[in-house]
This record gives structure tokens, sequence and C-alpha cells, in this order.
């Protein structure tokens, strides 16, 4: 089984997309997450829904959690405006989690390794610089289990 | 906006029930992820699809990535034997995952506080000690973005 094989489209964004644009698609597709590329479509790291989320949580209530209980309810009405205008890569935390690659004719161990490695449940298949899918960890399981 | 209005139902398990078992399910609904409960059904931990993946990969494999290249393509055929007869429990890595938990009555905002602070990106909504249902990121911010 080769990675090409395993592999599947997955929407893909770059560093200066509007993040609101992206949060909306997230939203829409239900997705964990979106693989981000950079100007020129190399994969750069994968922007999770949650950091989405931390992003929109104040900075004072990070320091005291305890305030989010009593603060009035706005969080709907500033996300669309606090997210609007910003470039996604704002939004990628200090560590951004780094995209592993594989190439299209690397077998499901070299890609179950490789995701072993990374901590990372996505694995992008990369042609010339380019991102051409993408292999989950439940795609690969499926082909590991179900597949005969 | 409550947390139970946006909690969904998630698929569970428990820590003693069989990792083939689960990993066929994650595999077959394409699930990123499952909760895991105690025998009493008290939220747990989550165990990832990727955390499935890891077991998978033999340790002298681990120590050096660059076997995976050379060696005979055997990953599905052992996959099965692999984790059949195993519990859930002893997929979980070193440091589970744990679940964050919050009240039905929990606001938006205090979910996204509690999905921040744990940088997990699925928030378990428990009452009486049961997982009544689960926000992830993405339906989070569905009802942020989204929901009029």
């Amino acid at each position: 089984m080769r990675a090409d094989a395993m592999a599947e489209p997955y929407p893909v964004t770059t560093l200066e997309t509007d993040a609101l644009e992206v949060a909306r698609l997230l939203a829409k597709e239900r997705l964990p997450g979106i693989v981000v590329t950079d100007a020129d479509g190399r994969p750069h790291s994968i922007l999770g829904a949650a950091q989405v989320v931390r992003f929109l949580v104040p900075s004072y209530m990070r320091e005291d959690p305890s305030l989010a209980a009593v603060v009035d309810e706005s969080f709907a009405d500033r996300a669309a405006d606090a997210l609007s205008g910003v470039p996604v890569g704002r939004l990628l935390t200090e560590r951004p989690v780094e995209l592993p690659v594989v190439a299209p004719d690397d077998t499901i161990l070299e890609v179950a390794a490789t995701m072993d490695r990374t901590r990372c449940p996505l694995v992008a298949v990369v042609v010339n610089d380019q991102v051409t899918g993408v292999v989950t960890a439940s795609r690969l399981l499926e082909f590991a289990l179900l597949k005969p």
C-alpha cells in the first residue's frame, strides 16, 4: 500500500487567508482542522479548530478562568469581529504544529511511523513541494484493518 | 447558549473494551477519536486514532525510523493481531489526554475557556458523572459564527 493510494483531498488554506473565512469553513464543514501552506503552496502547518477557539478566548480570562462564568455572554458577538481581517498565520500558536510530510510511494508502515514520530494525526503527501493529499490516522486504520 | 444545546452524541468506549473492536469503529466511521469511560461510565480520557496507529508501530522502528523504509510491508497483516484481546486502556499513552468536562448550563464562553485551558478539541458535557454529549471545537465555531 502506497501513501498516495491512501491519500484524500483535504481543504487547504494559506498563511495569508482571512481567518474569519477559514473559521467559517471549519464550522460549516465541521472540520477538526485545515492544512496551511505558504504563499507558494508548500506545506507549512496545521490549523486546528481548537486553535481558532483559543484565539477567541480573551487573555484576561486565560489568567482567571473563573471569569468565564460571570462575564456577560458576548462570545458569539465578538467572534466574527475578532477574526475578520486577521491572517491565518496569526492564529498559529507559538510553536505551530508542523505538518509531517511523506512521499507518494512511501509505504503504510512509513506513514504510520511518521505519524508516531511527529504525534500528528495528519500526514501530507507531497509531490514537488505541493500537497497532493492527506492521510488521517483513521484513514490509515481503515486500510490496515478494513481493506482486504 | 448553554453547553447542552451545543452538545452532540459521541461514540463512547470503556477502558476494558477490546482495542480491535474500537479501532475498527474508528476506521469504519472515520472518527478522529473516541471518548473513553471507566467501568461506571465516568469520563476518563480520549483515545485518538493516532494513538491506535502509534500502538501498531514496532518499538524498534521508533528508535530507528529509517527501518520503516526497508522492512517488508507487514503492517496490515500485523495490525488486527496486535490489537485483538488488548484492552483500550493499554493504548492510552503514558499521560492520557484527560477529557475536559463542563456542566450542561455552562456558557459557550466557559466551554471555549475550558478548551483553551486544556488544549483539548473535545469537551464532554457531564451530568451525574455520566457523559451526555460532547462539544467539538468545530461545533463551537458553528454556534459562534454561523448560528444567528
